[in-house]
This record gives C-alpha cells, sequence and structure tokens, in this order.
C-alpha cells in the first residue's frame, strides 16, 4: 500500500493535498446539512437556483453558492446550466443519507461530529503528547468526568443520543446479522441508548424479547425521542457498573468497551459472565483494528478519538479474546462485517 | 460523477464516511507534522518503535502509537511486526513532503492549516449566512483588515510566508512552464511573497531578469528567512495598489487576484496596463474554476475559504478573460496545468 501511494506522490503530492483538505470537506458537507440544504432539496423535488435556496435559508447568496458549487464538486449534489443560470439539485445519496426526513439520515451524527468532535480534534498534538482526554481544554469538562461529558445537559445528551442513533440506523443490520443470534431468546442491549440497535435485534429474530438498559436520563429521552407508538423492544432503568443486571440468554454490548480502560471492561464482563447461565452469551460490538496494525482506517481514527474524548481505546480481534477469556467466556467467535463495525461472541 | 457514488453508495455510505472523517485524516497528518515524526524518521533512517519515538519526542507511548498506526493505515509510514513488537519507518512520501529537511517539504504549509485555517473553517456555516470573512470571530482581527490578518504580527507573517513557499516549491514548476515565458526578458512578480515562484522563473528562464515586488514587512522577511546568498532574483519594495510599479516585460499575478473583488482587480489590471509597453503582458496563476461548475474541488474548497478569509474568490476562465479584457489586454491565453495551479496570459 505505501509503496503504491509513493509511486503516484512523486511528482505531485495529489494524495497528500487531498488528505490535507480532507477537514474542508467535511465542514462543506456539515454546513450544508446544518443550513438546511439537503431538507429544502429533498422536499422540492426539482433543481433550484442559489438565488432561490439562499431565500428559503436566509443565507447570502455569495456563499451559498460556493458551498452548492463544493458540493457538485464531490458529487453530493447535480447541477445542470440552463441558459446560463445554474439549477442544482439532490442526488440519491443526499436524499438518502443527508435530507433529515429520511429514516436513514445521518444528520444527527454530522450535527454531533461538526460541533463537538472537530473542536476537539484541534486538541489532539495535546492529546498524543499528554496521552489524555482534551474534552476539558475544548469544552471545559472536567476529564475525570469524561463519559458524563455528554450528559452535561439535555441538549448535548439529545445530541449524542443522536448521533447514536445514526450509528446503528446504518451500522446495526451488517452488525445484528453477522452472527445467528436467534438460539437466544431474550437479549438485553446494556447501554442501548436509543433502542436502534435493538430495533434491529426484534427485526431480524422477531420471536427474541429485547430489552435497552440504561441510566435513567438516556431511557428518558430514548423515550421522548427515539420511540414510536409500538415499538418492539422495552427499556429498563439502571446503571450496568453499578448496578444489577436484568437477566438475558444474551448481552449486547455496543460501542461500550471501546470507552473503558482493561480494568473496568474486565469488571463489567465478570459481571455479566455471573450473571449469565449456561450458553448464555456476550456480544461485543466494536469497529475492529487489524492485529497487523495496518488498519482499518476507521477503526484506528476512532482509536484516536477515543484517546481525545474518553478513556478507552479499539482493539483487535486477539485482545476482545483475551479479556473475554479472562472473564470466562468460551466458545469465542469473532466475526468482521468488512463494513465499520464488527462483532465477537463469547458464550458461558 | 453522482450517480457513480450514489450506486456504490445505496448500500453503504462508504464515500461518505470517509468525508464525514476527513477532517481526523488531516489533522492526524497535521499532529505528526507538529509533534516532528516525519523530521525523526528521516533522520533515524531506521525502522523505530513506538516507544522509542515517545521518548525522543516528549510524548506519551499511548496517544503516538494511536497516531503512527494510524498514518500506517494511510499509507503515509510503514510498519513491521516483529516478534510482537511494531517497528515503523518513513516512506518516499513521508520523506519528500512531509519531512521539514526536503527542499519539497509542505510541513509550512501544513503548520499554518492546521493553525490558521483549521480553527477558520468551524466558522463556515457563519460565513455562508453572512457572505463575508469569519476571521474576526476566530482570532478577534477585524474582519475590515482581512488581508492584514497574516500580518498582524512578525510570527504569523512568518507562518504565512511558508505557507506561501511550501506552496510554490510544489506548484511553481507547472505553472511557469505552462506557458512559454522564453519572450519576456524583464519580470515582477507582484506580490511574490518568498521569492520561491520567482526564483524557478529564474530556473527555467536563464536570460530573464526577475524582481519580486512586495511591502517592505514582506522584503524584510523574505531576505531573513528564504533568500540563498547567490539568489538569482533581486527584491523591491512597494505598494501596488498605491505606489508605482517597476517597469517590466511581465508582470506575475501570483495567488492575487482571487483575493479581491472584482472593483481592485480591475484597478491593478488597469494600473498595469498602463505601465505596460505594448508586446508586454500579465500573468495570473490562480486555481481555477470549470466553467460548468463541476470542479476542481481543490479550486472550489479554495473558493470557500477566500470566503472566509478575504474578500476575493476563485474564478473560472471567462472571468479572467473578462477582467483582463475590460483592462484593454488582448491575445488571451489560457492554460489548464491538470494541477492546483493553472494561468492566464494576457498581452498589452
Amino acid at each position: 500500500m505505501a509503496e503504491q501511494l509513493s509511486q503516484s506522490e512523486q511528482d505531485y503530492p495529489f494524495k497528500l493535498l487531498e488528505y490535507i483538505n480532507g477537514f474542508k470537506i467535511s465542514k462543506v458537507i456539515f454546513t450544508a446539512s446544518q443550513l438546511g440544504v439537503f431538507d429544502l432539496m429533498l422536499q422540492c423535488q426539482k433543481a433550484l437556483s442559489a438565488e432561490c435556496i439562499a431565500k428559503e435559508l436566509h443565507t447570502s447568496q455569495n456563499g451559498l453558492e460556493r458551498l452548492l458549487d463544493a458540493l457538485v464538486g464531490i458529487d453530493i449534489l447535480d447541477v445542470e446550466i440552463i441558459n446560463g443560470k445554474a439549477f442544482y439539485s439532490s442526488t440519491d445519496v443526499s436524499d438518502l443519507y443527508l435530507a433529515k426526513a429520511s429514516p436513514k439520515s445521518l444528520s444527527n451524527m454530522i450535527l454531533y461530529q461538526s460541533q463537538n468532535i472537530y473542536p476537539l480534534w484541534n486538541f489532539l498534538p495535546d492529546a498524543v503528547r499528554e496521552g489524555r482526554s482534551q474534552n476539558e481544554k475544548a469544552f471545559g469538562a472536567s476529564s475525570k468526568d469524561t463519559c458524563e461529558a455528554p450528559f452535561r445537559c439535555e441538549e448535548e445528551l439529545l445530541k449524542f443520543m443522536g448521533m447514536m442513533h445514526s450509528t446503528w440506523v446504518f451500522a446495526a443490520h451488517d452488525v445484528v446479522t453477522a452472527i445467528d443470534l436467534s438460539p437466544f431468546k431474550t437479549v438485553v442491549n446494556l447501554g442501548g441508548c436509543t433502542g436502534t440497535l435493538a430495533r434491529e435485534v426484534c427485526l431480524v429474530y422477531p420471536h427474541c424479547s429485547v430489552t435497552v438498559f440504561d441510566i435513567p436520563e438516556v431511557v428518558k429521552m430514548a423515550k421522548k425521542h427515539f420511540c414510536g407508538i409500538d415499538d418492539c423492544i422495552t427499556f429498563k432503568e439502571g446503571d450496568f457498573f453499578n448496578g444489577e443486571l436484568p437477566e438475558a440468554n444474551l448481552y449486547i454490548l455496543a460501542g461500550i468497551i471501546h470507552g473503558w480502560e482493561e480494568e473496568k471492561c474486565l469488571q463489567l464482563l465478570h459481571k455479566i459472565y455471573a450473571q449469565s447461565k449456561p450458553g448464555g452469551g456476550v456480544l461485543i460490538v466494536e469497529s475492529m483494528l487489524n492485529e497487523n496494525r495496518r488498519g482499518p482506517i476507521f477503526s484506528q481514527l476512532l482509536s484516536l478519538n477515543m484517546l481525545l474524548q474518553m478513556e478507552g481505546k479499539e482493539r483487535p480481534p486477539s485482545e476482545f479474546f483475551k479479556l473475554l477469556t479472562t472473564a470466562g467466556f468460551k466458545d469465542i467467535q469473532v466475526q468482521r462485517t468488512g463494513k465499520c463495525y464488527d462483532v465477537v461472541l463469547g458464550i458461558k
């Protein structure tokens, strides 16, 4: 891989300049999402001039035109020039993933990345130097309470939960089908947040009873903002570190293990093992690193993000194997999905 | 193009997630550059463990290891695992473009992008809404004096000049060879900053006499930090908007026109025309937009950057044609390079 990049870059650093400009592309998409460009376009279902869009969204025409052009440049929008005037239209990608009304919308994730993660990453040099979270420098939150940071006010919690919802909207299906979970009749999703992943379990395994277990503030917000009338899942309030766990054939930990250091992970896994019956299991869902350290880049970036934001990290399969066997689990199955998130199943 | 992206993205938003994570890749490269990773690797000329690099650069091993792995993930560094321990080494790309000691180093550009442009782009929503520079919000500089912003202190000016130097180190050759400039015996590079582009003119056209014309602060810094002993170019102090222009057969304006609104551009071009003899010319060097608004993305991002930072914009060939003909120039030649920067030549 390194050789490939080298050869094409010797004469002119095309790829390197693309990387250097990467933050601008991110902010182009974030800004259009925040201003409502993709929503207006889905709603109107026809090509619109920059003048018209600027008027509807209360922006300058000068600035908006440049933003729209950059979105065309990365194939997120389309443009047609009629009699010298540009008319912009949405694409399948923007309608499906960027418009807020789409059930597959990433808009909540984008808002969180733009407002919380982008400013935090400005402190990456400090994080690498010090080897610890930079929440305090970025947002004034105490770095001792990093895991509490998203919960410092209702608005921030909702934004964080929106981000989690966006993630599982596109990632849950691959994750819950990676290993056949049909033998497990009762499932508890520990730290299941909005319930988005849990609902996918119900959809794929309709005979399974699924419960989301999370702290009261999260459950309250989930019920208020992320539940339909005939929800197929149930919610239970509690604290998986300090309280009792509900009974279940399978415990799912999705995006939990990567937030904590070895010791706390083992504490939680031991607790799950103690509560499980023989044949019961734990399914860990995380973005898995390669053993050879060569990727995947998504997982490597997430691991740096954990450094900046929490106290955890991403892990390769061997480390999950070690954690699970130390806690007593056996018959460990690792299944990569080829997408962003992978799974590891351990059985008691 | 839009169709292509759509089809591959329908099932899973791979490309979109790459764009959303683009800012993290930028900051990974910026951070490694700022911490001196690429310099140490070029210097040592052998594979090093994270432990050793962390010790040399006074960083945490935990944070540095993740940074190195991400650099491997994007092919900027290489890794080899020996007896379970990872040893990292540089690549041709990192030695050539990222180590500060390389004559082709982009490290100055990277520092400027990381410390000045990245925080500025956090205000892109405001810039698009208001249609104007966000220097004031980002750095407290008066937006009326946007063009003065890089010059607010010696350190900032040096950083800005370093960025310009990096740019012309990789971009100048294509630009000065795009059109045969050998008929012009005396060349003045207006706002020529560090002289990097001007030196490339000397190199390609050794019989040409080349002068850099810039404000006294810039000339002073250029002589102090960017000049060798036997420099092939001469410097002249002045202000191209308010003072007299030196005589020349060819005036070069590289990255100048894109910083200003129509009126000021025309004022400058009229002045150059008045000062030129018949047969004399002006060479505009800018990153040119496509007429069909579909790219290039580098130029489109630069145009958004001008919105955030100055009062100018990037332009397609037709607008340069209009500017130059309005100022009186004829025989206008537009030459795209297929790289980042293009040229337009006008003759009196």
